[in-house]
């Protein structure tokens, strides 16, 4: 997440359904992983051969293909040509950047969002498309690279905890985005620590590099908002969707991913008013200070500068002799003594008038 | 209500329907209490074997079983078991952070909103989860902690006041409901007043610590209005539910609940309103008080300064022996007096000119 | 219109349906008045006994009943059960602080909204609950106060101006309405005139002051838009209603009611874009002043400060006897005035310097 | 477009369907001017008495009596008698500050818009009420003063040109909105043009002035973007009404009305967009200007404080005499020089720390 | 898009229907080009006399007409004769500056949109309007001046590369209008560029300038958003209308070209959110440097003037001999050097003053 602007990655001028990768990770490794199982069956391998996997097209077990690099568009497209999944949707594919969106075709079902994960290396937050094709009994699951947020699903399938292994290629589609959905609450959970950290700061000691730290803070919210607000249509058009790929029993686990949908989303609104609030009181901290720094100089100004002007006037050269209307302080026996007085006075009758003010 | 952001209760990674509690509330004190009431027969115990409640639910009387406390998952697991709760139910149950949210499955409702209490002890609002389960004779509440807004309703089921031991489970669960909703009115009223001591505060004596105050005004209303928007949908769902759980005559009750839901909201509205104007009047506040230290700065610059220039001219040492034009004033008679007179002369119409500006 | 924030007048933790009243008019005494029409026959009274009217409930004349003052709950209890009204339209009569809505009962209509008038003693705008339940043949109002905006209806009916006296219940109903709405209008002309004041003072001479009243004006529109906005859904609703009670001649009146709400709506977020627009413009203004103020300092210490400086020079004591390199301008015919040669061409310039800038 | 804030026209508190002209323009001169068309006849003629425009109702020709002036509602009443128009709709004409809107009547179609027109003496847009009554062969236009933007039509009436006069009384309907909407462009001309020359001076040249014509402008927009508005609604009303007095072939023209309904609409939007963007370039421009002030100011301060310091050390009286310690620079051969070296590479140090700020 | 507020095209005044070019091009010159293709065929010319393509209105051939340049509205007129189009659609077509929208005529569907290109002479975008008219098997599409972005549709219909050759004239309009929606991203990744250098100069060197560039991206984002706002509806429209013209097959495209309309619309909102929040960071950024101004005017101000103020005092003329009171300091040995001290010791704890308050 170091960016807000990706760059776009739509080829402009190309012939519709082409499939050109645009994206930035131009590594030629593509990993194909493969997981098959039924609630007694599992078979779990790494694939050099797209082809390996065609054969389980047909078998009754749930077929999950992972594919991690976008830049084979061969393997994509034979994959598609296979499954008969539309060019467009194998566009989509391979065009990052695409807005979370979810298409029903007659055979298949596709889904596209973006995947936050946390890199513990860069400390960073990486985000990252997937696309699902959910057919009857199999799930193609298409990313940007390897890493993702699977894990304890591929755990659940291997160690047939939970219902998973009972239940049909709708379920490991719903558990997948789930688990993309889950790990919102991580994201959010790092982020809300980053704003009341800023938070503090704020009030406390802001200082320009706050502002850029506000700035850069509302640029990631606006692009998780970005990512985050087409979901909820996506999951509400996958439950009420009439697809007969999606049995009724999973339909319930779609309404409960739909509650947290809406939480992501009003949790992201929360930030975004949070932070667009902090704005305002950064710029009122400023002023604030301002204040002060004004009031420093207006004290010591309004102090010194009287007292000055009295040591000036005593400094001026006219002559005692020509007359005795001419400073005749200057002779006198408690002058320097009284100026000095007069001095205080004036001092401490401006210190009197600034406390009054409570500005000192 | 102390703090804004909750740390987001969602136990990412796990299997859903598992039941993890992620609270704050760790103690292992769960307090079940039951009430069963009908027409004429009463009767109210703590129970410390849920086992206990089961044999009710065949029976015609209402069934009020409160559990106070979610950290015994197996509890509440029990209970969904005998009572068919579906294992989402009881995820939603124990996982705190819930959106207010009302679902209609086939044997029963499920209801989760957020009940707010002002703790006398800490001078502060609390805010805990509640959820509660309509069966066709029994209601199912489940709290946080213990200590809750239905005391009157308890009263009210004990004396046989009012119709509530006429009426049945639905009436209940309005009532519990609508407990919930009357107290915001309490907790609106609480805020209601510190939005008009900051007022006050604000427009008489701001300072950096009004900032401070209104910032956290702002997150506890941003707090609030989550918790209170999703009140309407969830009431006006009730209300136009199709559940044969929910009786005509309930029905006119729900409607009467939801304008209060309404005023709620709308009173949240307003606060938040009023408390995003504060800001703007601050920052005019300190504009305002930034003119004034300036106004004081320039009056005294503006009148001292021309006047120690004039006593500078008479401090310097041209040689009057020299040339009868070097400063043959500091000879003359009445030099300094005149020059006295000159000074006071600028000084005072630098004060009329001040004057007429209305800057004193 | 003293007040943004009324203390909520729920009374929480009571029965539903039973009568509280909360309000702070606590005077017990309460006028009952009964005007009872038909095309030819009228009669008006001020009753004691409230049973006097139940006698007129069969008549096919048409019966208003006003009745003035809350606090005797008792007597609006004794007209709810006679008149077959729901326990919560009396919660809701006697309940202050009502959001204006609209209730479709089987045998009824009822409505209630904030009536508001301009107080020629206080100098200040009245607002106060009406409500009104209009059934077949009667329309029973009921108010907080004495006082109402109702006279010129009174009048046409005594006088049997217009066509009131040929209609029904329906009709005297929306007449009421019309009235209430009607005064807004003149409400909006004060408002309107304030802001107008406020615009000049704004611009012309702006203060800390005009802050505060621009505070309470932004008050003061919100208060009124709380209570304007839900009568577009009151009046259209009615419109639209399916109830017998409402004849096909009184809907084409009702719908130019909808008119004058919808006026009155949209004159109410004018004026909150223009009260919203002058913080703004106050801004600007408070930071025109600073601007003027800082360029008076700066001209001054721009000028002076360079020729006290030179003052400052030839105030040093060097002893140009030492050397002659010491100070012989001191000594020089045409030093004293050449010095100040100097200096009135150093101000000179500053100040062509600044007009140049368009300073001064 | 003088002014945002029309006196609100209702005359409140008298029996609705009484006609009171409310209006400031106090002439009693009122001007009926009829035009009746066919395919081949064609008449004009200026009328005094109103009873002769009855006869033509029956005719088959098109009837377009045009009344400039609401004083005379006698005339008015007496049309409305004679062509059957609703009491209500009478008081809609009579009273100005209506909101455009388009009824659906029984016999005849009611329309209320505001017309803009710009004024060339004045150098201003006016602003008047027209109120259009289409009956099955009739259209009656009410205008509250002499002077419209339907010139171009009674034009082409009398040449015949284009296909008005082969069309019916809807398609002249259409044309006299076609006109006011057109009209329209040329208004926003006008103000886009006023909006182009205050950016420039708004960057260039802001003054607090500008502050006045942005705040203008501003309130011009509301006031255009209110009459505009409802537009919308009344022309696709129009347009999708399923009454019998407008024609399949005329329903086409009043899509391409919708068209330019919505241009207009969205331009008022835009230009409201730029003119509050105005203001906050507005109050950086300030900013900035402020910022220049205190640089210069900082300057001066920085330069001449510690030259003046320097030249006040040396005019110190320390006795020189009194021990070798005190002031042996005044007696040195160099001292004075040696002050202006120091002097100037003060002042020199000081330039270059400011330019190296790039405050110079 | 060198401006946002394009002078409004609309000829107000003139008869519906009637031709009239109002835009800025008034070259004469109108160049028609056509594409005639089938699966087999092709054929590819630029024609002088706009009826040599008549013929081909009824081949079964696909036809695409594309005239640039909207003077010769006599050629329009003719076009629009032969292939039936509705007046108001040709007058649509010669009246630049029309908002996007797609109207379904019974024969034709008409579209008309902005098309948006980078000048590379010019180095800045360039908008003009584009119409097009789907018949059943021909295509006509009208520009105002030459060069497009159809150079590589044409370039795939020559080497009948991808489906085009084997489609109808529906692909064709897709086509189009997928490739003016296309190179919107350029656009985008244009204004992203600029968007993202505007930021790093804001808080790294904000000046005057940089306002300037902001209000002026500001501006073209808004007409960009005017121009792109209204596609979602038109290509919505397009794919959900009944139209016999457009083939099932086509509709998947206008799917996908629908997703790529909503991605521009979000990156326009972006953006937009991005300028607008760029504002703030400048007003921050301004108030950090004047922040940074007064310091340093406050640390001289307060370390030289209590300096001076010493200095002046024993600048003072008293008598030392009329009194021994009459400073005394004076003459003692160590004055001059005490005095040096004392001063030295006032700068350092002003210094340590400010370095305490984190100023230096």
């Amino acid at each position: 997440m170091s960016k807000l602007y990706k760059r776009l990655s739509k080829a402009s001028g190309h012939v519709p359904g082409e499939l050109i990768y645009v994206g930035e990770n131009k590594s030629k490794n593509v990993k194909i992983s493969l997981i098959d199982y039924g609630p007694k069956d599992f078979q779990e391998k790494i694939i050099d051969n797209i082809e390996e996997v065609f054969a389980l097209k047909e078998a009754p077990t749930v077929t999950w293909i992972n594919i991690d690099g976008l830049c084979r568009t061969d393997i994509i497209e034979s994959v598609g040509t296979h499954f008969q999944v539309h060019p467009l949707t194998l566009e989509d594919i391979v065009t990052t950047g695409q807005r979370p969106k979810f298409e029903n075709f007659d055979d298949y079902i596709f889904v596209v969002l973006t995947m936050f994960m946390f890199d513990d290396n860069k400390k960073d937050v990486v985000a990252e498309q997937v696309s699902l094709v959910l057919g009857p009994n199999f799930v193609i699951s298409v990313q940007e690279t390897e890493g993702d947020v699977f894990g304890p699903i591929r755990e659940r399938i291997r160690t047939a905890k939970g219902r998973i292994r009972k239940m049909g290629a709708d379920y490991l589609a719903y558990s997948l985005l789930d688990a993309v959905v889950d790990n919102y609450f991580n994201i959010m959970e790092k982020l809300g620590e980053k704003i009341e950290n800023m938070e503090d700061e704020l009030i406390n000691d802001p200082s320009p590099r706050t502002l850029k730290t506000i700035h850069c803070l509302k640029q990631q919210i606006l692009f998780l908002r970005k990512s985050v607000w087409p979901l909820r249509e996506l999951v509400s058009g996958l439950e009420r969707s009439e697809s007969k790929l999606i049995a009724k029993g999973t339909r319930i686990f779609l309404r409960d991913l739909y509650d947290h949908t809406i939480q992501v989303i009003e949790t992201v609104e929360t930030f975004r008013d949070m932070v667009s609030g902090m704005l305002d009181i950064y710029l009122s901290s400023i002023s604030n200070r301002m204040n002060e720094i004004m009031k420093v100089l207006t004290i010591f100004a309004a102090i010194f500068i009287p007292l000055t002007f009295i040591a000036g006037v005593y400094g001026m050269n006219f002559n005692s002799q020509a007359s005795k209307w001419n400073m005749p302080e200057l002779n006198s026996r408690f002058g320097y003594i009284g100026v000095w007085a007069v001095m205080l006075l004036v001092a401490a009758s401006m210190l009197f008038y600034f406390r009054r003010k409570k500005w000192i």
